[in-house]
């Protein structure tokens, strides 16, 4: 027997051409240790904006009732070509109700109770999860819920990462949005020094009022001096970058190199013997990463995703994380939502205009049911 | 009692003039462990041109004897400006005769022997080095161990890095170059796939002649092509180059990106779970380093310097690393040199213009005594 219920998927033709619209899905039974989630809410996170609508142009596109056409610009058609004429289903995670199980234990043990889960379907009524990604909420309204794994697990990894790599301290980029209002928290708990790099004089305040010790921002002249500052303060040459593009990393290595040279005694032509490493784990920034000779070679850039992380971090610490983030759902894992929407809702214009911006404070929370 | 001799210095002073000079220097007795080295020859290595010359103005510079005045244009005179105003000696390497020691017992046990050694300051009739970085040349002459350690161990370090990885294949770019050509004999010898990235037809048939089996040329329009199909061949996700600035190691984790993505069933917003990881060694192209977001989040860029490589890597394989270069320097090891000069010479428009340039087949040898 299989569910029917309305689900997003998005298509992009080799023109260029991207497609995302409300169709009607059949959800087959779920086997073994699968569950089948009637899905209550969803968040939209910006890692799911690279699959749902990517840099198409979305000013000029068509708006019909449940349906977007849009032109996708070079060269990120051709570079999206893996994907090319495939009808992809979004969503990372969400929350809702278990409704059918497989046999498995594991699976049955959570028939009728309310869960989050990972399903990477998760902008649909129905979704099929893996019971062993699935946290049960308790009391936890699926609202509250719909959010906990991937900012939570992505600022905890940060933690998690700093540690294993012997790091002092974290300096962070675009350091406002949800995930870095939670990872100011966990820092604070943890101890943990923390740069938080922001652009506007409001965003500062939010995170003073947070309570956030070290905040630079580079909407101001003297920005590179306020990041030597912080560094120096709290020896941060370890960060995490959700921008990308441009130059925000380059700046962060140049101000850490700063700092180390102004602590050496004679000159070096190869600069200091301070390692300096930055993550990227995002892109709001489609442009490419400049980085330019002037820090030496001692450094690091990478890439971070959460996956990988999880995988290389072991059962017993991604267990720790996951009881962590339950315990703390409503406090520090706190997500805020600007705006409620249906999937249907979620395709309308002013909407994906706001929400593809991914501005502080601004985000959706999708509930496919209404 | 002290021994008086010639010695080039580099200044740059804040105004942006940069002064290169022969000199006449006071060398003071060796103390502990030191040696007093009279030094018969000494490459000019890429490394060492970055403090010499640096990206001066060398058309335009004021040539006299033994002399240069030239202008250090910006962002590079500022960025410098850890050495505004210090006099300082160049020359990494070099080879020549112990004619003093301290009275430590390793020093001692040098007088008289022909060594090869990393000064610093090599560029001149004589420099005091550590006994414990000296390596005695036996029969060997001065001019043949003259290049003894900096391409030697750089090549070897290469190999001995991308064993503790875990890589299955080196990916070298600017791949002609002395150390280079080291590279090809080293991977040779020890059964390590090695992808050689060339910009020229005739450095194509170099390496071929030396029997080198993954040849790929920039400067054909297939490049692309012929790249993923040497890292398809090879497994080659793991990298070292030289030039720093500009896309070839962005071209280079591209291609292996689209290698391991042709290896995957189906598509992933994130890109192939392959890490990829590329080390720039020296700075060729002194401009920005491009890295452009296609391909996902799976990559690893990191800065390669033999120092700290050496300090890492621990006594016993450095050891090791030492008596192979030794055991092997007029063949595996052997550095081939265009031209002899003396430290004036050095420092003739001439010379200075074709050394910079760096390139294939076109290094210099210095002979501080004539």
């Amino acid at each position: 027997m299989t569910t029917t219920g309305k689900q997003i998927f998005t298509t992009l033709e080799s023109d260029g051409t991207l497609t995302v619209e409300v169709a009607t899905s059949e959800f087959a039974e779920p086997k073994g240790n699968q569950v089948l989630v009637k899905m209550e809410a969803a968040p939209i996170n910006p890692s799911d904006l690279a699959l749902l609508l990517g840099p198409a142009d979305l000013e000029n596109a068509e708006y019909t009732d449940g349906k977007i056409v849009a032109k996708m610009p070079e060269p990120f058609n051709s570079g999206a070509k893996g994907r090319h004429s495939q009808r992809l289903p979004v969503g990372n995670e969400g929350a809702g109700e278990v409704i059918a199980t497989g046999d498995g234990d594991m699976a049955k043990a959570l028939m009728g109770k309310r869960v989050a889960c990972v399903p990477g379907t998760a902008f649909a009524q129905f979704a099929i999860a893996d019971a062993s990604m699935c946290l049960p909420l308790g009391d936890v309204s699926a609202k509250d819920g719909a959010s906990a794994f991937v900012n939570p697990m992505t600022a905890l990894g940060f933690v998690e990462t700093a540690k294993m790599e012997g790091a002092k301290a974290i300096l962070h980029t675009a350091a406002t949005s949800n995930l870095g209002q939670m990872l100011v928290r966990i820092c604070q708990e943890d101890g943990m020094p923390l740069v938080n790099i922001v652009r506007r004089a409001e965003q500062v305040h939010l995170l003073q009022d947070m309570g956030a010790e070290h905040i630079v921002n580079s909407g101001e002249d003297d920005f590179m001096r306020q990041l030597r500052e912080s560094i120096d303060e709290t020896d941060a040459f370890f960060g995490f970058d959700p921008i990308g593009g441009g130059q925000m990393v380059d700046h962060c290595f140049k101000a850490m190199e700063q700092v180390a040279v102004s602590k050496m005694s004679e000159f070096s032509r190869y600069g200091s013997n301070q390692q300096k490493k930055m993550y990227i784990y995002g892109r709001l920034d489609l442009g490419p990463t400049i980085l330019t000779p002037s820090y030496g070679f001692g450094f690091t850039l990478s890439g971070w995703l959460l996956t990988p992380f999880l995988q290389s971090a072991g059962m017993e610490t991604v267990t720790r994380m996951r009881q962590r983030v339950l315990d703390n759902i409503t406090t520090t894992f706190k997500s805020n939502y600007t705006k409620e929407v249906t999937l249907e809702g979620m395709l309308e214009k002013d909407a994906v205009l706001q929400y593809r911006q991914m501005r502080t404070g601004e985000k959706y929370l999708v509930t496919p049911h209404g």
